[in-house]
């Protein structure tokens, strides 16, 4: 069902530092910031040859990423983004073995304009999944 | 300087578990369980289509993942793991701006068998990052 690893996202508690970081320290190939207000988060994407790393950073109230950084304030790994062919089929296969999708159960349009779902860390060793439908 | 994004590692509390719901579940392509006392760890690779999930389980006294574990009983992601052309040559840029490399700072050979380093979760928003050349 899964297929390409689309991103692991990285919460940062200073997306210019970071950035930079990719950029001059680690050589990365390092795009600009990008506000995604829909999902209270600026994100810069880096690109590797094989996938991309996505840094999240805060934006507005209520962004999803604050707790995260309250919590490991250095910033930590967040989530990983696997690809699927159909996310309604995905989610429909996951309910039925138990896993809990998070929110309403329906997909929602991503930073990359796709329809994605996120999966409950707990059923998944301690990792937020995203799906993604490519 | 950082090439592919070799796999991301994954601290899971059953591995059999996790191995079950990777394959049957999320329909990837799971592999055999490999010891490698050498590293602490009973690894699974998990072969997506452009990456590897490896999972990582204790093994023997003073594994490196047991103190993860029990901070993170549900499991949790443990590390991104990026390729490299020249291991000694990354080190040595990396060091000299600031960033601390783990242990004695001379590369070990990994689960791949290539030499690897590890970097400092610190100096890498909390991330804690293997280098691996390849």
């Amino acid at each position: 069902m899964i297929g390409r690893l689309n991103h692991v996202a990285i919460a940062v508690p200073d997306l210019e530092a970071a950035s930079a970081q990719y950029r001059d320290t680690l050589g990365a190939q390092v795009g600009a910031p990008q506000d995604e207000p829909d999902h209270g988060v600026t994100v810069v994407f880096i690109e590797l040859p094989n996938t991309k790393i996505e840094l999240l950073y805060p934006l507005g109230e209520n962004s999803p990423i604050q707790g995260f950084l309250d919590k490991n304030p250095a910033g930590g790994i967040h989530h990983i983004c696997y690809e699927v062919d159909d996310i309604l089929a995905a989610r429909d296969k996951l309910s039925a073995q138990g896993a809990r999708v998070l929110g309403t159960g329906e997909p929602k349009i991503g930073a990359h304009g796709k329809p994605v779902l996120f999966l409950h860390p707990k059923d998944f060793n301690g990792c937020l999944v995203e799906l993604e439908q490519v």
